[in-house]
Formats: structure tokens, C-alpha cells, sequence
């Protein structure tokens, strides 16, 4: 028996050897094609929780990538916790912009460069690494453990709302805890207030049944391209705000409250655009940049393509062009809500000459949020004030992790974000890199919290 | 010594085979990596030539794709007539949609499918073999011949404009006579009056210094591919008139005889719709569809592309964006002042936190025009008169032959158009196709009509 620090000491070369190892599986869920990495990325997790102590572990499946289950369930009258991330990574294209291949792990000082070693691999192995060191160091953990780790989050986990209600009872938890999350920098940490929820759509815009010959067509007929932009430029005003009748209706503002929090966290307006290798900011008038990005909703263009796209001269009058377009949503708007708004304001701006069909993405999630007072977040507090020597920021995120809508609305859990992935770690980019101080960090973190909880939860 | 008729008949299957040989060469000038098939063309055609009794054949070299001269000038007081067509074919993309490789030729029926086989193959063997029939089987011609035949006519004939000047002695003559054009219909012949002209941009749209997390950045910065479908979107009136400040200026109007001339030339705008797949036509108000293909100025998209475009989902906020556009202008349009007031009407209407930068294309041609009452013009007149049985309608094309206009500031010389293609025959598109009946009327029809110019030319 060790105490779980010199556990984690003494194991840190194979840790780090098996986060590599994690990093080298494309496992890419928008890509049909990668399908079986995303499961062989499966497999590997559940063997890694075994490996830690876990029990029960199985991989189960939905209609889609799987999720990975494993308990230890020893800690009779202590709160049973729920871990969760995913294994799952984003695409990696524009690959040519990757200083190394994305699934070739390199290490560069104290960071480790490769697709999902911010977001989420390097995350989520942390607290299971923890967990092996609590039982294989100590014996035992202080509460009661289950794990849920999913392979399809990059994709807006479309299974996992009807996977869930059939595994109720095995997931059956008093807390979920996602470790895809991240902190505000290495120095300050963040209890993370909400998270927007997500939808899109594709738009393909057909014209004639061939590519024509833009001399002999062009200018008795319709463009599908000129259709398409002329679709997209109407879904946004030239400010920023977003045209589509109805899309603002159940945004819920910000009190002068939550703003003046919001305003509290540091934000470098010259910094944040230098790095981007940008001028100027844009975005909906009325708002500050961390408002645009963390409470207020966006429409995104993701892609866009038709016709003639090689180097040289094609003078072509093409029959197809298409976009793919995502929302981020906040309360209480309602993603197929949305979804009908836009479907709707494309058909009545559609221009004649064209067809025009709209195919939602499977992407759907719901805004989440929580309290500052909750007992998670406030266990959470306790551990970053004690790692960080400072109180957390009340931040909140942009992005999107459907499933803590899925929790809260079918297990009647809420879940805390405890992650240690930084803004500047390119997730969904190239060159996405995890700095390896925060996953060692992050593996003493979650032992403290789990003690925390475990000490703090609220009598059943 | 045979009469031309029969030494065309004697030597039919050879011909046939030798348009197939032709065919095989994927020189696509559009693709920098195809400019050795291109080259190869070339030599195809020089080879042709001389074994078709030509003189004097040379490879040209330009600063791109090459030109292939040749002569026979011994016809003392004769004119001498030019000869012009284009070796180089468009790209074949999509190519999922030809029902055969592009390159390797097929016959079905009465017609061969290929890349070019039309556009322009076909029809410019069709008077290689023409003089062969006359030199080889009547031992002479009945004018002086000079050959031009280029590489670079669907990139727009970029490097011709300054070749040209360096070899204007070399390509003096009394008219030029191209075979790449074509006829209404398998039964009814044309003079062409009138061509487009052309000129192109390429669109680039930059954001920030890599693809970005549409979560997290999402609402914050200009998005790329937004910026470039509001640009997109502001060159075009919803009803199809180009909103471009001061593209109309030097459009010279039809008189009320043109337009009537127009309308005369038969149009079934039901049947030209259900050929394209399509349920309705589209351009710009006031004028009939063949006007607006014919003698009104476009604007078309013949490319768009940016962030992800495979299947399935990426959510990101793409770094970048990009169009290829080309205009097809009429008298009196210059193509460098619409390049620039398109580059103008650009730069004023990108909108805020993206660079735009407009690159011209390699594409330039001035519109061109010729008189029915032409002498070159009268002859074609008096040859198809009496192969079809019929008056040539006067008609013009929505395409484009930059290199008329160079032959007439250059040069000093007129062009008529004398080709066999028909407007069904899908140039420029998946399954162009050459009818073998054109290709054996045309060699018919360049013997008599090079006698007809013999006879009618005015003197010197």
C-alpha cells in the first residue's frame, strides 16, 4: 500500500507511455470510414479501466460509436460518482497544417502534440489514472464509482439520447463529473456556470442534372451557387445578428448579475485576436466578445463547397452547391426548435430556378447550466483553491457537451466540469497539443475531489 | 489522282481511327499538371499535318501551352485562308457522372463520347483531313492555306495575346476560318454573328491563422465563408441583374432588326428546360432567353469551396474561403474594366474582420463581332445553302474565342465561324459527345468551301 501521491509519482513514465499509445488511434467519429478506430478506442478504454481496478467493465453499444461502462461500487453510505468523457476526436483536416501527422504523438518540451490530446484523451485518462492509484495505492476510494465514456461527442452524441433511458439504472448516480473541460489558464481555475447547447443543417441546392457550359448557359438559368450565397448571405444582417425570424424568442438575457461575473474574468481583447492571427473582432452589436462566445447564440457556416474548386480555370456553370451550418444555443432555446426556424426561412428565401432541400446534421444538444452553490461545484472550489491558491473564476463555455443534457433530463443528475484542458491547446485545429503538467496535476485533482465529494455530499 | 469526294471515302475507317488517337489525350489546359498531354497534342497535330501534305509545320512555343503552325501556299493569286482550332479540351470533373472514361473514347451508335471529341477534336481534324483529300487526292488547293491551331483555348488563350504580335508576318492572310464552332441542328446551318466575351477572378477570403472551434470562437470573429457569401450575394440582384456599378455602361444595346433577327432563330424554352433537368429558366428581366445567352452580359459562379466539405461533421470555424467567378461580356465590354470594376465593387462591399484579396484569371477576350454580308460570310452562306438544302439562320454564341479578337487587333484579319458541333453535344460537361455524321459532313464542307473562298474573294 502507497498514498496515491507516490503512486502517481512512481507510474508516471507508463502513464505518459500509455497516453501516447491512447493518441495513436484515429478514432474520428464524423468519419465513416474511422468507425472501427473509434471502437478499437473503445476497447482500449475499457481494458485501461480494468487495468486500474475497475469493475464490471463492458462495452456497450448503441446505434452508433459505443460508450464504455465500468464501476467499483465498495464505499457503502458515500455518494456514488460518475466520470465521464469521451474517446472520441475530431477530423483533422486541413492535415497539411499540422506541424507533425496528427496521430503521430510528439513531444515538444512538456506538451504532447496529437489530435485528442486536449480534447478529450488526455483529460479523461487523468481521473482513471487517479482511480488506479486510490485503489491500487490506498485500497480503496472514497465514494462509490462509475464511468461513462462515449465515442461519439465530437459528432453531438446523436445515440446517446435513446442509449441512455435503456441503461438508466446502471448509470443511476447522484453526480456526474466530465472531465472534457479545461481551466482558464495554468495558474487560474474555473468553476464552469454553462455550456451552449448545438444543432445544424445542410443545405444542397440542385439546378440542371449535368455541370453546363457557362458560355452557352450563363445567364438563362439559375446558378445553384449564386442560389446558395444568396441563401446564406439573407440567414445573417451584415452586424452580426442573425436574420432568421424567431431565433432570439426564448433567449433568456443575462441579469446585470451574471453579466458583471462574466466581466470579472480577465479577457485580453488584443491577445485573444494577436493569437488568432487577427485585425479585428466581429460580432452581434450589443455584447462583449466573452458575451458573444459564452451567452449569446451563434450561426456558424462550417463548410461550403460546389463546382470548380482545383487550381486553374473550370468555366463551369455547376448543378450542385451545398453548406453545412451549425448553431450554438443557449436557455431555453430548443435545438429542433431552431432547427424548424431555419428550415423555414430557407425555404421562403430559396430563389426560384433551383431545388432546395434542407437535411439536419445529427448533431443536437441542449444549453446546460448550474449553480455556483451546488455541492459539486462547490467540492470542485475547494480542490482548485487548495491546487491553485485562488479562488475559481465563474466562467462559462462555448462550446457544447450534449450529454449533461441528457444526465440532467434522464438520470436527474447534474454534472460539474472538472478538466484541465487550456483555450490555447487548438482543440478542432491543427497542431491540438495537452500540456503534460496538467495531466499530472489533473490526476492529483481528481483524488482530492473525489475525496471532497465524498466528504461533502448532502445526506440522501 | 482522285477527286477529293472519293478520297475522303477511300479513307473514312482511317480517319475515324485516327480522331480516336487524338481523342486519347487527356490535354487538359486547365491543369498545370497535364501541360505534357497538352504538348503531346501539339505534336499530334504537327505530325497530322505533315502527313496531310502541310508545310512548313513547326511546334511554337509561348509562355504557356504551345501553337502549331503550317502553310501550303501555292496558289498564286489566290487568298490565303487561316485555319484555326484548339488542341487543348476542358477538365472532366465530376467525372463520377460520364457514363465512360473521359479519355477513352467510345462509340455508340453514330457518335463518339470523350473529352473533346466536339469541342474541340473533331471538328478541327475535320479540315486537316479536308486538305489532305484535296492535296493528296487533287494534287492542289484552291487557295493558299496557312494552319493555327492553339493550346490554351479554354483557359482563355492567355499567352496568345503576346505571342501573337512576335509572329504576325508568319500568320498574315486574308481570313481566318474557325472550326470551332458548330451548327443549329443536324439540319439546319448558321452563321455565327456575334461571340462573348470573357474575363475572370478568383475570390480568396482570409480569417484567422488556422480553423478554428466554432464553440468557442463562434460569434467572436468573422467567419470567412460568411464574408464571402455576403460579397457573393451583393454582385447579383435577387432578379438576376448584375448590381455591379457600372458593368451595364458599355453595353451597346440590339437594335430592333437584331432582336428581330434573334427571335427568328427557332427556340423551345420547354424542351431547353427539360434537357437541363430543370422546372424553370432564370436571367435578367426584360430580355427573352436567347438575348439573355446570347447578347447580355453575366456573372457567373463557377466555383466555391472553404472549411469542411466531407461527409459527416466537423464544427468548425474555417480560417478561409474562396470563389471562382468569370463574366461573359458584349460589345462594347472591356474585360480589364469590368476586372476592375468587379475588383472595385468587391473591395467595398468585404466586410469587416477578414482580408479579400481578388486575383484577375488567366482569361481574356473581347466580344466579337462579324456582318452577315461579309464576303467570308457569304461564301460559308453559299456552301452550307447547298449541303443543307436551306438559309443559314443568323445566330450568335454566349461562349467565347478570345482568339478572334487577337487575329482582328493583330493581325488585321476577320474570323467566320465553320464548325459542325451541335448544342447537345455536352462541352464542357460529362458525356461530350461528337456525331460521326458532323465529322464527315464538315471534311465535305471545308473542300467546298475553301473552293467557294477561292472564287469569291475580293481583290487585293
Amino acid at each position: 500500500m502507497a498514498s496515491y501521491q507516490s503512486y502517481l509519482e512512481n507510474h508516471q513514465d507508463r502513464f505518459l507511455a500509455e497516453l501516447i499509445e491512447f493518441l495513436r488511434i484515429p478514432s474520428i467519429s464524423a468519419l465513416p470510414e474511422r468507425a472501427e478506430d473509434v471502437a478499437c478506442a473503445g476497447q482500449w478504454v475499457a481494458q485501461r479501466l480494468t487495468a486500474a481496478g475497475v469493475e464490471n467493465v463492458e462495452v456497450l453499444p448503441t446505434d452508433g460509436h459505443p460508450v464504455v461502462y465500468g464501476d467499483w461500487l465498495h464505499a457503502p453510505d458515500r455518494p456514488t460518482i460518475m466520470i465521464y468523457g469521451h474517446f472520441d476526436v475530431q477530423p483533422v483536416d486541413p492535415v497539411e497544417l499540422w506541424t507533425n501527422p496528427p496521430f503521430e504523438p510528439t513531444l515538444v518540451g512538456d506538451r504532447v502534440y496529437a489530435r485528442g490530446a486536449s480534447d478529450d484523451k488526455g483529460n479523461m485518462l487523468a481521473p482513471i489514472v487517479a482511480v488506479e492509484a486510490l485503489l491500487k495505492g490506498e485500497g480503496e476510494a472514497p465514494v462509490n464509482l462509475k464511468f461513462c465514456f462515449e465515442g461519439q461527442e465530437e459528432i453531438g452524441s446523436p445515440h446517446i439520447p435513446d442509449f441512455m433511458p435503456q441503461h438508466s439504472e446502471r448509470f443511476a448516480c447522484d453526480l456526474a463529473v466530465s472531465a472534457d473541460g479545461g481551466q482558464f489558464s495554468e495558474t487560474e481555475p474555473i468553476l464552469l456556470m454553462s455550456l451552449r447547447g448545438v444543432c445544424g443543417l445542410q443545405i444542397d441546392v440542385h439546378g440542371a442534372s449535368s455541370d453546363l457550359h457557362s458560355g452557352l448557359h450563363g445567364g438563362r438559368i439559375q446558378n445553384p451557387i449564386h442560389a446558395l450565397t444568396q441563401i446564406l448571405g439573407s440567414l445573417r444582417r451584415a452586424d452580426g445578428r442573425i436574420a432568421v425570424e424567431g431565433f432570439y424568442d426564448d433567449v433568456v438575457e443575462l441579469t446585470s448579475d451574471e453579466r458583471a461575473a462574466v466581466a470579472l474574468v480577465p479577457f485580453d481583447g488584443d491577445r485573444y485576436l494577436k493569437e488568432l492571427g487577427l485585425e479585428e473582432a466581429f460580432g452581434e452589436p450589443g455584447y462583449t466578445n466573452r458575451e458573444r462566445g459564452w451567452v449569446r447564440p451563434t450561426l456558424e457556416m462550417n463548410g461550403i463547397w460546389g463546382g470548380f474548386q482545383e487550381e486553374g480555370i473550370k468555366t463551369v456553370l455547376p448543378n450542385s452547391a451545398h453548406a453545412k451550418i451549425t448553431c450554438r444555443l443557449v436557455a431555453d432555446q430548443d435545438p429542433a426548435r431552431i432547427i424548424a426556424l431555419l428550415a423555414e426561412h430557407i425555404a421562403q428565401h430559396a430563389p426560384p430556378g433551383v431545388s432546395v432541400e434542407v437535411t439536419p446534421l445529427s448533431i443536437l444538444g441542449r444549453p446546460y447550466s448550474i449553480s455556483a452553490d451546488h455541492w459539486g461545484n462547490r467540492a470542485a472550489a475547494a480542490v482548485l483553491k487548495e491546487m491553485y491558491g485562488r479562488e475559481p473564476y465563474q466562467t462559462r463555455s462555448g462550446g457544447s457537451i450534449p450529454i449533461t443534457g441528457v444526465f440532467r433530463e434522464q438520470l436527474g443528475v447534474d454534472t460539474i466540469s472538472f478538466g484541465f484542458g487550456i483555450e490555447d491547446e487548438n482543440f478542432h485545429a491543427p497542431d491540438e497539443f495537452f500540456r503534460l503538467a496538467s495531466f499530472r496535476k489533473s490526476q492529483v485533482a481528481y483524488c482530492k475531489l473525489l475525496a471532497e465529494l465524498g466528504a461533502s455530499a448532502p445526506p440522501k
